[in-house]
C-alpha cells in the first residue's frame, strides 16, 4: 500500500469512546470526515478514561499522565502537529505522533493509538488514518439517528390502509 | 522550609511498589540512600503497574504510556536529569521532572510522583525528595530482614536454661 511517507492520509474525527457489550471492553471510535466509514479500535480502560475525561472537559486537580506528555511538549516550546493511525498488523493498530518546532526537524514517534488520541484530544491537533487502514478496517455503521429519521418519516407518511 | 530552588534535596532509592492490605491500594516506597527513612506514597493501579513492569524488566510488545514519554524525550535529543518529590500539601505529594539538553534551559515540569517515578525507573535518573517532605512524612520501618537477623542471633546465643 505504498511505502512510508507516501501513504495517502484521510482526515478523521473523534466520535468518542464507548463500552462494547457484552465484552465490557472500551472501544475508540474514529469517523472519516468526508465519508461515512468508522474506525473502531479496542483500547485499555486507563487510556479510555484519559480520552473520555478530556472530551467531557473534566479537569483533574493534578496532571494525569497524558496531561504530563502535553505539558512536557509545551514547556519545550514545540507542538504536536498531528497524529496518524498508520498501520494495522495482526489485528494490532499502530499510530505515529508527529512533533514539530522551530529548531527541530519533524519527528515521528511510534505510539499506541490510544495514547496518540489521548494527546490529540488535549492539543486539538489533526487526526489522520492511513487509507489502507481505513480500506481494510473501516466499517459503515448505520447510525441510530438514521434509524430514528427513517421511523419518523414512516410515521408521517403511513396511512391506515397500510396495515390492512 | 525555604523557597523554591534552595530546598535541600535528599537522594532516594526506589524500593518498589507494594499492595497495602486490607485496602488493596498500591503504595510506592522510596528509601533514603544515606539513612533509614522510608517515604510511602499511595498511587493509582495503572501507574503502579507501569513502575512494576519496568522494575521486573518486562518488555511489552507496544510502547506503554510512560515508554512514550521517554521516547519523546529521547527523540528530541534531550534527557531527564532527575525527578524530585518536591512537596506535600493536604496529604497530596507533588513531584517535579527536570529536563536538560544542549540547546534548552533546564526545565522543571509539575508531575504526580507516580508518573515521575515511572519515567525515572525507565531512564535510571536520580530520585530526590525535598528534606521537609522527608521530615514530615518519612517513616522508619523495621525491616523483616532486621527481625530475621535478630531471631538468628537469638538462636545462636540461646541456652537451654533461658527457657527455665
Amino acid at each position: 500500500m505504498g511505502g512510508k511517507g507516501n501513504k495517502k492520509l484521510i482526515k478523521m474525527g473523534l466520535e468518542g469512546v464507548r463500552i462494547e457489550l457484552p465484552s465490557q471492553k472500551p472501544i475508540l471510535l474514529l469517523k472519516e470526515e468526508n465519508g461515512n466509514r468508522y474506525l473502531p479500535i479496542w483500547i485499555g480502560p486507563f487510556e479510555a478514561s484519559a480520552i473520555a475525561l478530556e472530551m467531557s472537559h473534566i479537569k483533574t486537580p493534578r496532571p494525569m499522565t497524558h496531561d504530563l506528555i502535553v505539558n512536557i511538549i509545551k514547556n519545550l516550546g514545540i507542538k504536536i502537529d498531528n497524529i496518524e493511525i498508520s498501520d494495522i498488523k495482526e489485528n494490532t493498530f499502530y499510530a505515529v505522533i508527529t512533533i514539530i518546532g522551530k529548531n527541530i526537524k519533524k519527528i515521528r514517534i511510534d505510539s499506541r493509538p490510544s495514547d496518540a488520541i489521548a494527546t490529540a484530544v488535549r492539543t486539538k491537533c489533526d487526526i489522520f488514518a492511513a487509507e489502507h487502514v481505513l480500506d481494510s478496517s473501516g466499517l459503515v455503521i448505520q447510525s441510530i439517528d438514521e434509524e430514528v429519521d427513517k421511523f419518523k418519516d414512516f410515521l408521517e407518511h403511513v396511512r391506515p390502509e397500510d396495515f390492512k
